[in-house]
């Protein structure tokens, strides 16, 4: 029955992060709206996307290869890896466009509430590259969460007895930042880390 | 190439209402993630009901056959139609499970801004439906929006010559509102609608 398929495309659509039971309803209308022009070409891309995607097996960055482009690249620095907790931590370091390095995508964050332990993460490889690539840099770029801080510290700890830089990105006042509504954190922080003008 | 795939794919997602571009990344990486439980029966439900959803020709809804459950059924009142502006508000009148008659989806609102005229709109079959199902009741319920009240009031209009009851949706707060969050316009109304206690 038709109602039961549209049920469960709503079912489905309303799992996607954003996406809530009333949005799902919306999207599914706007979908059977827009057949030629949205729909057919939306299935197509889906499977394909679904076909060949892969994870890197060296970062965990998602690509058509089992190596990602940026993991191959020529022009990308292999002696220098940034540890992101997730695929789109490392598109939004990508956006920024200021980083040349390698990657490391970690799949997630240390976590005492949701016993998540330091085997349920990419770390193992990172310590491979290590010893392989001769890394020189290891850049912590986990969130600025009190899981991503707890899985900075474990990384940072571990990585000691290697004679490697650690370094992690600056804290402080985004920009368009108003100092009247920034949390007694960030402003702690931005205070402690002030710099020569 | 896998980053243009998945850029199209990030662009098709972005153009579901509700999404924009940073959500879409992250649909598609919850799609990426969930392959199996996710997006197989996804794609597949999409595949469904892209090649099976008709608009039914007598009321505007969308179903599997080509005159939709409710115009079929024997339980639904033939003589009275709701006239609503699209199959969105069709759903939610169901979900709300206190109408038993039938349906006439505009497709729409007249719009003097952008040149929406009566053309557009489905009305002409609200006509042939009243001549051929004796039709006793006409409910309007356009939103009550600018556009929506000068499609009703259009509709109002032309059918004043048959004898028909038409009514409208009534106005007022809605259940749980407090009166001093409303819009003066909705209070007004609600004023001069008011009911004996």
């Amino acid at each position: 029955m038709a109602q039961n398929d549209i049920e469960r495309l709503i079912y489905l659509f309303s799992k996607i992060p954003g996406l809530g039971p009333r949005s799902a309803r919306r999207a599914i209308l706007y979908c059977l709206k827009h057949r030629d022009s949205f729909l057919t070409p939306f299935v197509e891309i889906l499977n394909i996307v679904s076909d060949t995607i892969k994870t890197c097996y060296n970062c965990g960055n998602l690509d058509t290869q089992s190596t990602c482009s940026i993991c191959t690249s020529q022009k990308r620095d292999k002696t220098t890896i940034c540890v992101v907790e997730s695929v789109a931590d490392l598109w939004a370091m990508e956006r920024g466009n200021m980083y040349k390095g390698s990657y490391l995508v970690l799949g997630g964050t240390l976590s005492a509430l949701d016993s998540r332990n330091p085997e349920s993460l990419n770390i193992n490889k990172l310590f491979e590259r290590i010893n392989q690539d001769a890394v020189q840099e290891v850049i912590i770029a986990t969130n600025a969460t009190l899981d991503g801080q707890t899985t900075a510290y474990y990384i940072t700890e571990r990585l000691q007895p290697h004679n490697i830089k650690i370094t992690r990105l600056a804290y402080g006042i985004p920009i368009g930042g108003e100092l009247d509504y920034l949390d007694e954190g960030t402003l702690n922080l931005a205070f402690k880390s002030r710099q020569p003008f």
